[in-house]
């Protein structure tokens, strides 16, 4: 059996697999991490059973989640490894590696490229060491599968010397989901591979982290967010893509340290900036759906920044085949999707309401006359990162 | 007679207008001002008189102007005042303002949020007081024409409280070049607003500086330089857009001020970064026809970013009528203008190769089938001024 980690900057899923058949055991999801209203679901064989509130932090949860694993009959020695969904990884096509110092060392020095992400990944890291020494820790890579993107679609147009010295370029994110979408999508029998030459597929991962990907016959031409998870789209607490000028403005203005400044981008910004009562994006299409105003304003920011990247990324992959939509904000609104297709018309992009209703499941969402199709996948990063299990022979 | 002053960061215009028909009588380039090559070039009655090497400084171009002026029997008492473009008014409509001290304060308060420009402009301003005391100076200014954009298009996702104390927003620049090309646009028969409805036009500028803007029925609905001119397309020594984690990150690696690194992203990066043997882009075109590695992903970049915009912005639009290019980049370079169009086949445009080539004259460049209409422009921002004269009055 094998336990997979796939911590966020809000919430943590937890999964444990038999190794065989990849079949899901248990699963947990912490919400709201850090905060009051923190609480943890969980799942033994597909039934729920218990919301348990306030996990402050990861190694409350994770003690906990050992013993819910003990409560279920498992011995804690049948876990065979831990896989962690690591964020950054510098410009390397590795998808996973076996934990020891020199990778912990490697992980750390990445945290000043994926501020956020790459501490908490390390966090559960260490913490998983310390509870369950004789597991092996496997780290599987958010950036790998953006590594094919060409020189002229990472390089920023800023001093060479800053990309030699420190690695300065575009990563692209979110690879591990994806991934798996394109794959999903690919299995489909209309979207085969072999079928199809030159498929060229737009993949919006958009939950409370967002990016888009252009993929163009397997491969990432470009994806949304670059250096850190910091750019492009309007995200929960994140800015998106602002003038780099606003930094240096800021900091002089208000006496801040670069720290400070980053620190409200990626926690004080993006839609909890946007709507101070509630930066929940549910609570906002509700208020939305009252014609409030400033929902309205913040919903069409929101909708016009994903917009704009499935135009861009059309225009470099040259053509467009399929967009997938996937993770929790575009497999559960169908306002939203409806929204985005709607601004699509112009691409030969038609939605099926019906369909799109319907909603969360997977599925085709694009009437049959759509010269694009648009396809929900929900995403399943976990059950990615189980299949790289194949890759690595342990035992 | 009147004196239209508009200066750039590398580069000053100057232009001599009668005040009754708007006829040009004298005008003077100074080119390369603070480099080793810097010239000033000058024309009187259409006839260009003379080339002077070295001219360091504005003061130094400013003097020998007026000699210039004198030598052509002009007396200087003749100049009634003297128009400045400015690049950065805060969010105000006006379109020009007689300077007093109360004007250059604020023109000076803005200089954060334009550090190599409204610097620049403040200097001829008190150049031109300290030499002709007599004269009046008034000041017509570059973000007016962009402030139709509506708040989900100038708001960034960062916190409210700093919109409210400094100002920080979108703006878009080269607002009279976009709005010069746009009324030249409408002026022609096929495109008079009186005859097209919702008319919806998305004007280049690409010279050393670079912008887009989507503009329908006449007003912008967003421009691709925001806050400060340094967002957005790859420009001569400016990044264009980057991930705004790259700043506190140089910061915090490099122990750099924020002012250090904002000057490495304003004056030391775009072009002159990426092709370190020569910035100016006719080098690199000149190296990209002979088949040079670097020349070549420079030019990819350089299009992709331009490509990107148009197809972003003619989302945001939600259609298209016509393309027009405008200022040296796009104005002269027939392979830029080709390399643009072929990737906006699928927006319907066709390039008629024959007329492209023909080059740097106003007229059309799509072929008569094409869906979108292409239209090279050339801008002439001085003109544009010289016509805010008569919504001052004077004397």
């Amino acid at each position: 059996m094998f336990l997979v980690i796939n911590s966020g900057s809000s919430s943590i899923k937890f999964k444990l697999f038999e190794e065989k058949n990849l079949k899901k055991v248990l699963s947990w999801i912490v919400e709201k991490i850090w905060s009051k209203d923190s609480f943890l679901d969980w799942e033994f064989k597909d039934i729920q059973w218990e919301t348990k509130d306030n996990f402050y932090d990861y190694k409350t949860a994770l003690e906990e989640i050992l013993e819910t694993i003990k409560s279920c009959g498992i011995k804690l020695n049948e876990i065979k490894a831990v896989w962690h969904r690591v964020v950054h990884w510098w410009e390397k096509f590795q998808d996973s590696i076996i934990i020891n110092d020199k990778v912990i060392k490697a992980i750390k020095d990445c945290e000043e490229l994926a501020p956020i992400h790459n501490k908490i990944n390390l966090e559960c890291i260490l913490i998983c060491k310390n509870l369950l020494p004789e597991t092996k820790q496997i780290a599987v890579f958010d950036t790998a599968f953006s590594q094919t993107m060409e020189e002229e679609n990472y390089i920023y147009a800023i001093p060479y010397k800053y990309y030699k010295k420190y690695k300065i370029r575009k990563y692209g994110f979110h690879g591990i989901s994806h991934e798996f979408v394109y794959n999903k999508l690919i299995q489909n029998t209309e979207f085969k591979m072999q079928k199809k030459k030159d498929l060229k597929v737009i993949t919006c991962h958009v939950g409370n982290g967002a990016s888009i990907s252009a993929i163009k016959n397997g491969k990432v031409i470009q994806n949304s967010m670059w250096m850190t998870p910091l750019e492009w789209l309007i995200m929960w607490t994140r800015s998106g893509d602002i003038d780099p000028a606003i930094i240096p403005f800021l900091m002089k203005k208000e006496k801040m340290s670069a720290e400070q400044v980053e620190n409200i981008l990626n926690k004080e910004s993006g839609l909890k900036w946007l709507r101070e009562k509630s930066s929940d994006l549910r609570d906002i299409i509700v208020a939305y759906k009252k014609w409030d105003k400033k929902a309205s304003m913040i919903i069409k920011m929101y909708v016009n920044r994903i917009i704009k990247y499935i135009w861009a990324y059309t225009a470099l992959l040259w053509w467009l085949d399929v967009i997938v939509m996937t993770a929790w904000v575009l497999e559960r609104s169908d306002l939203i999707r409806k929204l985005v297709c709607e601004k699509l018309d112009w691409l030969g992009i038609k939605l099926d309401n019906k369909k799109n209703i319907e909603g969360w499941k997977e599925g085709e969402i694009s009437s049959k006359d759509s010269k694009v199709k648009v396809r929900v996948i929900p995403t399943n990063e976990e059950l990615m990162i189980a299949k790289e299990v194949k890759k690595i022979i342990w035992n």
